[in-house]
């Protein structure tokens, strides 16, 4: 048995109320389907904006190890103090991986410090995402590449800081490549970025979009140690007499 | 002639009108001490919290290749959307150093996406600055350490995110190390935060302390390249008929 | 039951066949100390420099998830063949922990690409490890910071390149910093070097010590995933006749 | 005027003897493309592998502030004291641009410290190099790509350490992708590789190309600084007594 870890999965949930389309492919929503292919031992739970507090009370956060967010059409309808609640819950440990359009998110930008901005095409096109840190944990169980058939297009210059560590690049049918799986440490909390997953295409169905997703679940789970003691400090070592 | 740089410093200076003290260390101001400090070829102006839009006017700004921060009694009095500009500045190209105090600053907490709390103590505390990275440009013309006889002790941990690159490391005599040069990439605009410079003691007259912030204006400077076009982008090459 | 680790501690044993008062800290040789202090699941080896092949046969090393390496007196007497085996094994996944004085051995020196080179002083100072990182699974169950009373100082700069997770700083009472906990992947194996261990203080009996240590071999564990190819390759997609 | 720099470009020069077809793109050799395509003030040089010392001497390399790398069919053929020669003098400060199929050279697997091994394709494939840091002072003048319409293919995983900063990215029409422009640094020098530049394509007369060295050669140029001491050290503070 290993280490036990609970997840949350938040999902925006409009897309699929909004969409026959997307209603077909996720007929039971994104965050099922998400929630489904973890490969995880802990509780798992989902939420979802129209829920009261977006389902993201203190007691879920506080009894969620890694929160996994998808949003996209509704950024702007994620309320501020929920946002600052996630924050202080990632500083203080909680792990947080962002999905696709999730980008944009207010969350993301805010623990990123810059626009997150990219390049975009609704296009049909096939994605290629190489491993270039073949050691990563993140980078567990998957070959060389996943091949996704058809998604969105998302390309370079993708505006976030440097990735502490770089673990996936997409290749692009139509001539673009994107850092698709990016690291981040934000306080005592770790942060990854994963590019697939638009919501028209079965993507969160694939086998090593889970894998990735569940080798990111183990990664991003908090470490179990005291927090750090911050402000006034006294001297550990005795300074000497000044004049 | 070198590269010419635009050079604004900004102060809160407050310290100096409050404080007897202060006023004696820095009798113009330390805005004016950090300005005069610079050897740089281009403009340098100063700009002060109390002044109309603090100074930083959009002409100003626009004008500015690099942007000085110093603040400490007063980051609550910044207005939001001045920060804002000046982020936007930074995501464009304009250079940020930040100095000290400054951690806790609105702009400095906005672009490093953490909360950038720390330990501190006022002990007259000897501070050793080490350089860790000797071949980088920040680091020309330093020794192998600066050695400051009395500063404020700022200390681990120091919740920022790691840096893109490490520079310098301080040794206080109270027990303590800190991470004191710090480099980052936010958008096209360059970030570096440089720890020493309590207001009550003259730091911002040492020449090697002068020689790092005029170094880190030349490392900071905006690249001159078009700025990188996002949102929606026609296929570069054909993509192959869907069914 | 946590994941199964084997690893293997190297040590030099000659300081503890040479010196009564290595001797009386270490009666069972520092590789002992340290296998002892592992909490892992796993089978725990033991290997010397005067052993044949240096006890790192083939075999053995095919067998090691994890290496642990302690040398300083002897490091030209590792033969080249061996650091050639171990550097293969590390490129092919296996993780490397590199101790104190294993600084300037053959495989580290050969796995960093510098000259390792630093700063040095026998004179029982009082060392203290601060966590900058804690956040990071190396850092689970430390404190804010690790003291040991008496050590060797080691001191910037240090002459590595820089980590891709930097976790630990050391201070030291005569005046110095050191990068203590660095991390680093090279081809799909990841190395740590971490600073404390002279033979002459019972370093590697501290409760805390051998928890970074655990710490890290869980860390630089292998990941269980296949080697990438590497060599001449097929195109994945057509390409366009040429002219 | 700016800073002067004194640049060698080393070509192997084996190729343009031994073919036809090279030599008709290159009839001057690739190190003169190379030296003619640098915009920089300082002394340009080139060597060869045949001259006596491979043309670079104690007397040249002390004079050099930037290498520019090139070769492949001959790695085998550069001696290994010279290897060694041009390593301390990186370590020593100066900066080493390494190009194409110089990741396989000696001086570059020795400098990183991993297999610098990689996949590869001759057919005539579209290369299109994306900048991935718009800041990134290597990228100035660059647009948000460079296409060259032939190259030979290189892509992941490309067995190097994580660079301290990626700057370009390319995509290939085959399918892959590949980590083409990446910083590092070794002891007190820098180190930038840049993959395009097969022998039987005119990359090096490319404008864009030619831009991204000559930028290279500027951010690689040695910082003005004394260098490191190391060894023993006496303390900066006062030890207390020991009992």
């Amino acid at each position: 048995m290993s280490q036990s870890i609970n997840v949350t999965v938040w999902n925006e949930y409009r897309h699929e109320k909004a969409s026959e389309k997307v209603a077909s492919v996720y007929p039971q929503g994104m965050h099922t389907a998400i929630a489904e292919g973890l490969e995880i031992t802990g509780q798992i739970r989902t939420a979802t904006l129209d829920e009261p507090e977006h389902g993201l009370t203190e007691e879920v956060l506080n009894d969620t190890d890694v929160l996994i967010w998808w949003g996209h059409m509704a950024h702007g309808d994620v309320q501020d103090d929920i946002v600052e609640r996630v924050y202080n819950r990632v500083l203080k440990g909680m792990g947080l991986i962002v999905l696709h359009s999730g980008h944009f998110s207010k969350i993301f930008k805010k623990l990123m410090g810059s626009s997150c901005d990219l390049k975009w095409r609704e296009a049909d096109e096939k994605e290629r995402i190489w491993v270039v840190n073949p050691g990563h944990p993140i980078a567990e169980g998957i070959g060389e590449y996943i091949e996704l058939p058809k998604e969105e297009m998302y390309g370079e210059h993708f505006d976030i800081p440097q990735p502490d560590e770089l673990v996936l690049v997409s290749w692009f049918e139509g001539g673009e490549v994107f850092r698709s799986g990016c690291c981040y440490t934000r306080g005592a909390g770790k942060v990854f970025y994963f590019r697939p997953g638009h919501e028209t295409y079965p993507t969160y169905f694939n086998p090593q979009v889970r894998k990735v997703i569940s080798n990111a679940v183990k990664w991003a789970a908090p470490v179990n140690r005291e927090y750090p003691k911050y402000g006034n400090a006294q001297p550990l070592e005795t300074i000497k007499e000044k004049n």
